[in-house]
């Protein structure tokens, strides 16, 4: 094969709000008929805090259609090919502040002004549409489930098992979690055993940070997006001190859409911390739970969604990882390289040696989320990018 | 001179918790009388969280009286000449879990669970007493003022001009301000404007993170010291993309004790977020009141007080910014290199640039806290580290 197989470790897909009601459990419909128009308009209002009207009206005129692929099989399916990507991992949230699930049930499930049983019943009715969608398309999708696991373990244990049973290759948890407990407590290890047994990735994704924080004044913006991917990382620094790795030693977590820059230095500190050093010597034991340093767990267990890379992460893969680094193109957001993904990837990666690039691009993706890369060779080998424009 | 003149750029004074009654204002101190052993409780109950005890008592076993400098003028005149340094900025919380101020005035300044005007008060008592100590050796003390700053801004520019009358040289305020507005916010620009008047530095100290996040497992102790840099930096976050150096181009600010490694990554994504990037263009403007890069900013506007610094960090000097790095000795803490001073200083310098030493361990201290240096250079021919050992 002369191309590459491409899979995107960070595509959005989503319903026009209204239409979540069809999947919703019939007893919800009411609360949802009263609570759309106010979560319409409460998406729009924050997203204006951030999203500027004139940019994304104008990066969107004639894209409409294309657009569509946010929830259109067929579109989709016209819409990847033609940006050469054979494979895609599927979060929520499409058409960015369009297209979120029902009662907070999107990327950032906040865990505050809204109603838990709700927010459950937005994620069920995502997830069910969402493994619809991936179940016509199965070789080239893989469908990350929601699980807002705060408010109800059990739930989240039973949630795990059904998205398995239907398809769906991962399950995304809460980035923040208020007044709950962190990743590192021993309360999840039952939602960890299943995601282990049921090989179901544990996702998390860009997007959540204490907005309560930023006021609105000039700072409000820079001040978001220098925050935003270490909220993002705060999960997996919590599991790798709480011994996480260590009990669930095949357990798999991504972090997707935080940059991969941050990588060499996280790891850096961590082993500096978790080694016996003068700091570190008056607090005691701290590690003897932990047989492996941070960075050794993070190899063996931590993909990175590098979503729209630019050259200075590939530049820095060994840094990070090569095995950990799979490419995302964030489809359809505006801050992704659809639809100019061919020139960005070049950019990006020209002169990266093939068999690094076919991990980083595809093969990385494809182990971590289980797709059948025989079937999605066949894919690739019509419409992913070629491998002589790298060289 | 063949010998380095070394400042300190962080080093901790405070007086036995009983002591402070006579600093404090007179109304104070029936409260001060009911305080004093529910805090002494707590302090060291909080701390038995962190310090293991046996490790502690280790290390200080034989050193009581050295550790006394914390509070006794003429003891640590010799500590720190033994210990090569001619110079030193004072913060409080001397010996660690022993010596705070008055009603949760120390560094972690806590927003919650205390009374802002017994704060206060502590605070002053506690700089009061600063004042004094550093009236006993001008040439080689600079008094870092606690302000409570969150409470009160006329009170806290009040003090600033005090700690200026009375002889102190910087002003630290939390690094954490809970649900107070952030320091981008304009409302603190009077602050800022009598610092950068006064020439007082505006000081960050590491120390408080979120512990309420921690819990109480396994994990708690790693997750805490991988994080509570990152915490330090915070205000600095907020202050670049604020605007404020923009607004006050001589204001001085100084993090200490948060390593310097963060510096280079740090920089290298402020700047990423501050140019147009895919990323940032659908977010509007949000730079148009930053004539500089955030680089830029902190290469003029920011020391970083790098406490019991590692080789590493002296390897990376040039990206963190020679004019940028103020070592320190964190005299009397354990993570310190007091007594072994020497030892650590050659592990980290040996081979480093005469020229860039020189700043490093003093001149960029004595610039940013306005030590007279032919004075302190008269102490430094007596008892600082010989050049040639570093050579």
């Amino acid at each position: 094969m002369d191309r590459y197989m491409v899979i995107s470790s960070d595509c959005h897909a989503g319903l026009p709000p209204e239409k979540y009601r069809d999947y919703l459990e019939p007893k919800y419909r009411e609360a949802f008929d009263v609570a759309l128009p106010i979560q319409i308009a409460a998406t729009q209002e924050a997203a204006r805090k951030f999203l500027v009207d004139e940019i994304n009206e104008e990066w969107r005129s004639g894209r409409e259609d294309l657009l569509s692929g946010a929830w259109d099989h067929d579109k989709r399916i016209e819409v990847l090919d033609n940006d050469g990507i054979a494979g895609e991992v599927i979060f929520p949230d499409g058409i960015t502040e369009m297209n979120m699930p029902p009662f907070g049930a999107g990327l950032s499930l906040p865990t505050e002004e809204i109603v838990p049983e709700l927010q459950w019943a937005g994620a069920r009715a995502h997830n069910r549409w969402l493994a619809e969608l991936c179940q016509m398309a199965p070789e080239r999708r893989a469908g990350v489930a929601i699980i807002p696991i705060l408010w109800d373990l059990d739930e989240a244990v039973k949630e795990a098992r059904w998205a398995k049973v239907n398809g769906l290759k991962s399950v995304m948890l809460p980035v923040r979690w208020g007044k709950f407990a962190g990743y590192d407590h021993p309360k999840y290890d039952p939602f960890w055993a299943v995601c282990e047994e049921l090989e179901l990735v544990v996702n998390f994704h860009s997007g959540p940070a204490p907005m309560e924080d930023y006021g609105d004044g000039q700072g409000m913006v820079g001040i978001y997006i220098s925050e935003v991917a270490w909220y993002l990382v705060r999960p997996l620094t919590f599991m790798l001190w709480g011994g996480v790795f260590e009990r669930f030693p095949k357990l798999r977590v991504a972090i997707t859409e935080g940059t991969a820059v941050w990588v060499p230095e996280y790891l850096k500190l961590l082993d500096f911390r978790y080694e016996d050093t003068p700091y570190s010597a008056k607090l005691g034991d701290y590690t003897s739970h932990m047989s492996l340093k941070p960075s050794e767990y993070f190899a063996r267990n931590v993909l990175v969604g590098a979503s729209c890379m630019p050259r200075r992460e590939a530049e820095m893969r060994k840094e990070i990882g090569v095995e950990n680094i799979a490419w995302g193109s964030d489809y359809p957001h505006p801050e992704g390289t659809w639809p100019e993904t061919a020139s960005a990837m070049r950019e990006t990666f020209l002169d990266v040696p093939k068999e690094e690039l076919t991990m980083m691009l595809g093969t990385n993706a494809a182990h971590w989320y289980g797709f059948e890369t025989d079937k999605l060779a066949a894919v690739a080998d019509r419409i992913g990018p070629k491998q002589a424009d790298f060289e």
